[in-house]
C-alpha cells in the first residue's frame, strides 16, 4: 500500500489527462471527482477509473474538447447537453446551473444528455451542500442488476445521492447504488481468492451465487425495493432526456464495452434552498441536532450508530493525514499511464507493503 | 370477507367524517386517499385508518375546519400551513399547487407543516402524473425504524413515493417504506397466529424476532441503505419544514399515543415537467417501451418481471369490477362508526365467509 498526498494525486490526475489532450475543464472536474472519491474512501470511484478513463479519451469515446450547451427550458430547469465529454465537466457544470436557479427560483433541476460515466455522484451534491443548498443527483449506469423476479438484467447499480448543509459537522451526504453490492467486490473477491456474501449475486442464469468467478449480476437491495428505487432512477435520467435505456446503453466493462463508443448515459441533478419554510440556520441547527442525537444512540456491542455519510467523513479526517492509500495494482496502472504521458508520479508519503 | 363498491365505500367514509363535523375538503379528501389505497390493494392505508381517522377529529388531535394556508416564498417553492387538519387534504392541496408552478416554472416543490398522517402517499403522485407530471412525495412517521448497528428506533417507516405519465399503461408509481416491513405485517401475523419472516423485525431490546407478539420495531431494508434512505427522507420533511423529527413526532398508535394531540408530521412534494428536454410524447412512449420490455423479460419458474405499481394495477382492475374486499375486524369497526354516525354502511355486493 502505497500513500500519496490528494493534492498531488489530483495534480497526477489532471496532468495525464492533459497529456492526453484533454481540455482544463475536463481535467480538472475529473480530478477532483476521482480524488474526491479516494478521500472520502470510496476507492472503486478513485484513481482507479483513470485508465479506462484517459483510454475512453485516447479512442475518441469521450470527447475531449466538448462544447457542454446549457438550455434552459423553463424558468427552473435546463438541459444540459455534456457533447460526449467527461461526465464530471458535466456534472460539475449542471450542478452549478442548477445552484444558480435555485438561488432565485428556490429549486432548480438539470438533464444531462450525451454524457458518460459521471463517477463519484456525492462530488456534485457535496458541491451544492458546501454552499448551503440540499441537492440530488441521479445516474443511470449498464446494465448490471438482475430484475427482481428475472433471470436476466435490466437496468444497472443506478445510484441515489443526496446531500444538505449542516450546522458543524460536513455536509449530511447519502450516496448509494440501488443494487445491494457493486462490482467493485466481485472485483475485490476475485483478487483476495473469497467467496462473496450470500444473498446479493446471481450467476448467468439468474441463479444465486457466491463464487466471485461465476457472478455476473448484482441483486437489488432489499429485493423489490431496490428494483423499483433502481427503476426510478432509470426514469430520472435516460427517459427524462430521452437516451438510451436500460441494456441499450454502452457497457463500460465486458466483452461488449469499446473505449471508441460514446456511452450515452446521462445524469439528473435537483438542487434546492433549505429556507423556503424556516432560516436556513435553523435548518442547519435542527440537522445538526438530529445528527447529535443518531450518533449517540445506544449500539449493539462493538458497533455504533452512524449517520449516513459518517464512514466517509471519518475516511476524509485519516487520509487528509496520512494520505491516500493505493494498492498496488492500481500503483501499476498509474506507473505505466505515467510513462505513457510523460507525467511523474506523485510522491510517496508512505510506503507499507 | 365482504366486497363492497368503491364508490359506495367512498361515500360512506365521507358521510362519516362530514358526521363527525369535518369539513367538505377534509372529507372528501380522506375519503378519496383511504378508498384509492384499498382499490390498488394497499387495505393498510385504506378504510381500516377511518375509526382512528374519526376519533383524532372527534378528540381534537386533527382540525375539523383547517384553514389551510400556502405561502410562496419563491417562485417555484411553497410552503403549505396544513393548520393540524388531515393530511389527506393538505397533501391534495400541495400537490395541486406543485403542479400549477411546475406548468410555468418547470418544478415546484412544497413542504406542509402543522399535518397529520397523509395516509396513501401515491394518491398525491398520482394526481400528478394522471395531469401528464412526474411527482415525488416524501413523509416522515412516528419512530418505528431501529437504527442500523443501533438497539433503539429512532425515524419512523419514511416512505418514497415516486409516479411517472405512460403512454398506455397506468402511471408507473414506486411506493415503499424504507423499512423491510411495515408494522401491517406484524398485526396480520398477531391476528393469524403465524411467526414474521426472518431478519426484518427486532425486539424491545434491538435483538431479531420472528416472534409478532415481541416485534417493537422495524429493520431497515438493505440494511444500512433503507436507513440512509429513511434519513433522507427524515431531512425533507422534518428538518425542511421545522417540525419535529424522529422519536420527537406524536405517536399514532401505541401507549404514548393520545388522539387529542397533534401530531406535527410533515410531507415534501416535488413536481415536475417531462418534457424539458425532449418532447412529453416521446417521454411517455419511451416509458412504455421500457415497461413492455420490463415486463416480457423472462423469469424464474412461477414468477413474474413486473414493473413497480404494476400489482396496484392489477388490483385495480380487479376490484373495480368485483368490488374492495374488507376483512371481517375492518367490516366490525366500520359497522360501529356507521351506528354512531348516522350513516348507512355501504351495501354488500358480495359475501364469501
Amino acid at each position: 500500500m502505497k500513500k500519496v498526498s490528494a493534492e498531488k494525486l489530483g495534480r497526477f490526475v489532471g496532468d495525464v489527462l492533459a497529456s492526453c489532450g484533454v481540455d482544463s475543464s475536463g481535467s480538472e472536474a475529473v480530478s477532483q471527482s476521482l480524488v474526491q472519491a479516494n478521500l472520502r474512501g470510496i476507492d472503486s470511484h478513485g484513481v482507479r477509473l483513470l485508465p479506462t478513463y484517459a483510454e475512453s479519451a485516447d479512442k475518441g469515446g469521450v470527447n475531449k474538447h466538448p462544447k457542454i450547451n446549457v438550455k434552459q427550458t423553463f424558468p427552473s430547469c435546463c438541459c444540459v447537453d455534456a457533447d460526449n465529454g467527461f461526465g464530471a465537466a458535466a456534472g460539475f457544470r449542471a450542478i452549478d446551473e442548477c445552484i444558480k436557479i435555485a438561488e432565485n427560483q428556490g429549486i432548480g433541476i438539470a438533464s444531462v444528455i450525451n454524457s458518460s460515466h459521471c463517477g463519484y455522484m456525492a462530488a456534485y451534491t457535496l458541491r451544492a451542500a458546501a454552499k448551503g443548498y440540499m441537492a440530488f443527483s441521479f445516474t443511470n449506469t449498464g446494465s448490471a442488476m438482475l430484475s427482481y423476479n428475472g433471470t436476466k438484467k435490466y437496468i444497472g447499480t443506478n445510484p441515489i445521492c443526496f446531500a444538505a448543509p449542516r450546522e458543524e459537522s460536513d455536509p449530511f451526504c447519502v450516496d448509494l447504488a440501488t443494487t445491494a453490492r457493486t462490482y467493485n467486490s466481485v472485483e475485490l473477491a476475485r483478487l483476495t481468492g473469497s467467496k462473496l456474501d450470500e444473498g446479493h449475486y446471481a450467476d448467468a442464469q439468474g441463479e444465486i451465487t457466491t463464487d466471485p468467478w461465476k457472478s455476473a449480476m448484482l441483486l437489488p437491495s432489499g429485493g423489490h425495493k431496490g428494483f423499483a428505487l433502481g427503476m426510478m432512477v432509470e426514469v430520472l435520467c435516460s427517459t427524462l432526456s430521452g437516451m438510451a435505456f436500460g441494456p441499450h446503453t454502452v457497457p463500460m466493462y465486458g466483452p461488449n464495452s469499446d473505449p471508441a463508443n460514446k456511452r450515452q448515459i446521462c445524469q439528473t441533478y435537483v438542487v434546492f434552498r433549505p429556507d423556503f419554510c424556516i432560516p436556513a440556520d435553523q435548518f442547519k441547527r435542527s440537522l445538526q441536532q438530529m445528527t447529535d442525537e443518531v450518533r449517540s444512540q445506544p449500539a449493539h456491542e462493538g458497533k455504533h450508530v452512524m449517520m449516513p455519510g459518517d464512514p466517509e467523513i471519518n475516511f476524509v479526517v485519516q487520509r487528509s493525514q496520512h494520505g491516500i492509500p493505493l494498492d498496488d495494482s492500481t500503483w501499476l496502472e498509474l506507473t505505466k499511464l505515467g510513462e505513457k504521458y510523460g507525467v511523474l508520479l506523485p510522491p510517496i508519503v508512505s510506503d507499507q507493503d
